[in-house]
């Protein structure tokens, strides 16, 4: 969410907010600026979405999902800045900032780098004692979070294919994103009620499932959340922020 | 304070911060970037130095000093965004942000346009009720301050010259800069025991005086602040934090 | 054209380029990357438009539209720079940058700061001989470019109204913009065929008019952009590059 | 060379152009703005230094030296931008680009990827057919540039000391940097005379060694380059530009 910035658009935030309950508002490092963000924090307000941070590498022009090598150091204070620009902004406007997920490369990276897990964790923990780590699940930074003595929540994606290993394929790679509604539901059901995934080569694995994600940037977006919230309410599945 | 960037150093912070009692920290948007904030906001910890944001201009390349047409609602989104940013890293220091003080061509719009004053005093306002605005003596920052609430301090310069009118002589016009520790320790001394400063044409004039800014990027700003502390002892003022 | 940045998508650049003959492409500053370029650069000669420069001020937030100070120095450097990247993509795909045409607020300013102006026209002529400068009709930008030997096109807009004074109505002035075709078509036939405007006052105003413009990133652009090019033919007037 | 920015400055460009006969200069994507391109083109042509390019990453606050994962297409269309922009401000100055030196990340990561490699090749050979390609001797890039049908240069360096298969050790790691004159010197002497240098294991390895490096903001630059300049003139080594 709020991934516009200055003159540009990107995405379709105030339909999507109607159906999700927790959004991931970037910080104005990979994309968002401060009246973007403001703009967003008032939208997810009125929506009653719980707001949390989006903290991304610093590359507007690569959206943050071009890997970058930085230290633990330089991830740590970075995350710690824009989550803490994210929470003057939302205090401001009566809100609270809930949770934290990294964006793009950073989220990535974070999920097979321990010591950039542990670097985000650190500036979570920091920014915040309640805020809940959003991390990939069963990925190195749910198990940073852990660590710091976050409260975490495993990470998964219903538009997004998973390999056998439980990593999102790859952007980029064939079948990586998944392009139909039904798909989608089938996928976020099968993830809330069985926390398992039918993987890309067709086998089916365990995923622990505690928060399912959407890209706002995705073509499907808007239709997937419509249809996944209506196939949850059908089978009393309760979508609610944590 | 913390106007360094990247790789690029700027100014003498360590040596400074052992003579001075606030520092205005650069939050990234005209020069600083998160690891040298909590860099900085260590350093001024470790010598009992008051933390203040010191927002800029988004215009790095400028350092903050060219002046750019925002609106109020751009320069309100991005005042409350940097003081944000630095709160947390402050408070993940275990410090504290007492003060903001608006950079460059920023503070300097700010003090003749009410619009521009108006929004910054506002950020200030909801990045924090406690938090003190310093803004150029007689300057419409002072006035929006007050009229929102804020606790103000009037502040002047000791390596600067003044007008008549109690404007500071515009960055490039001759005799802006004080370039003498005699000429710096007169004016500060004359600002601290009379309320008054010598402007350029020779004329006095008078001008509230309660917190004396040194710029820290300045060729002789470890030379002026180690001269003023020494007079200001021997004169019996007392230097320290609001 | 070429306005769009990293995953962020603005105009309708393939569309648009099969209804003019010169296309102004952002040189990375206030908008397009060196990806973004080299792609327009080739619609552009797929569809046998004149590619021309289009420099703006560095402020990628703003997207050149907010006001900067900056020197003669600083002006004539950066619009060196955004030619010469321009000029290197456009060469590597076998084309040739035709013009000149400042963007945004560097155009508004220039068209009244002969000090800007001169240093636009400067680098214009630094950039190559043969460039044309494209400028507010009765600008000092036109003259500028004049006295800098080049030659010059009196650049007037189908979309945008204008005051007496033959300036536009500044963007946010209510009636700044044209919103409908039938106004658009007129407004450009009267320009090429009479070299004149009917200002937003009702005033009939003499306006060189050698070059007629279209923002990209309207939202009516396309048509617009379609129907003059009708109107233009069955009015007999030939639409080329100069 | 041409490594400040804005108000930042780094480096000792005008000392160190009176002893080195060839200058990359930043081309403001890590390093260097269009005003500093200027300054240091002008003082490259007074001190009769031979002007090449010297592309990066895009990134300013890590100085182009922390890895990023672009593709093949925008590292092309960014070393071409780059490029250009310096040629046209060199051609603005009466001077010449002659050769093009990738910086810090873009030139460690090119030395071992060809793809990367391939993609600088082919935008200095197109902006210019007779532009001379630095690389790391023995790397990926010498191969590429031969490939593309470039005059290559194998860039050997007097500051940084050498692993066994030929690369340099990297920075950060114990050793990477050479500390005393008498090392460098050493070093250059070795390399120029013998095409050989002492690993930092002790090994002596051959190393194809045409032109010779040291960094410009290097604590000790303007003394190595002194003392190799000396050391050189000794042993009847000439140095030139290509």
């Amino acid at each position: 969410m709020g991934e516009s910035y200055g003159a540009w658009l990107l995405g379709q935030d105030e339909a999507l907010l109607q159906h999700i309950t927790s959004a991931n508002i970037a910080c104005g490092l990979h994309a968002g600026d401060p009246v973007i963000m403001q703009r967003t924090v008032r939208l997810a307000l009125q929506n009653g979405v719980a707001i949390g941070a989006h903290p991304g590498f610093p590359d507007l022009q690569g959206f943050g999902r071009r890997n970058m090598t930085m230290t633990p150091e330089e991830i740590y204070a970075m995350v710690l800045y824009q989550i803490g620009a994210l929470k003057a902004i939302a205090t401001a406007e009566g809100g609270t900032v809930k949770h934290v997920k990294p964006h793009g490369a950073l989220y990535n990276m974070a999920a097979k780098d321990r010591k950039m897990a542990d670097a985000i964790a650190r500036a979570t923990a920091k920014a915040g004692a309640n805020l809940i780590l959003y991390g990939l699940s069963g990925s190195e930074l749910i198990a940073a979070g852990q660590a710091a003595g976050l409260r975490v929540l495993s990470e998964v994606f219903a538009d997004r294919s998973y390999q056998d290993d439980g990593t999102l394929t790859p952007r980029g790679q064939s079948g990586a994103m998944i392009e139909t509604v039904e798909q989608s539901v089938a996928q976020a059901l099968m993830m809330a009620k069985e926390q398992t995934v039918m993987a890309l080569s067709g086998k089916k694995i365990a995923l622990q499932s505690e928060t399912l994600c959407l890209h706002g940037d995705g073509e499907h977006a808007l239709a997937f959340a419509v249809a996944i919230r209506s196939a949850f309410e059908k089978a009393g599945i309760v979508m609610r922020a944590p």
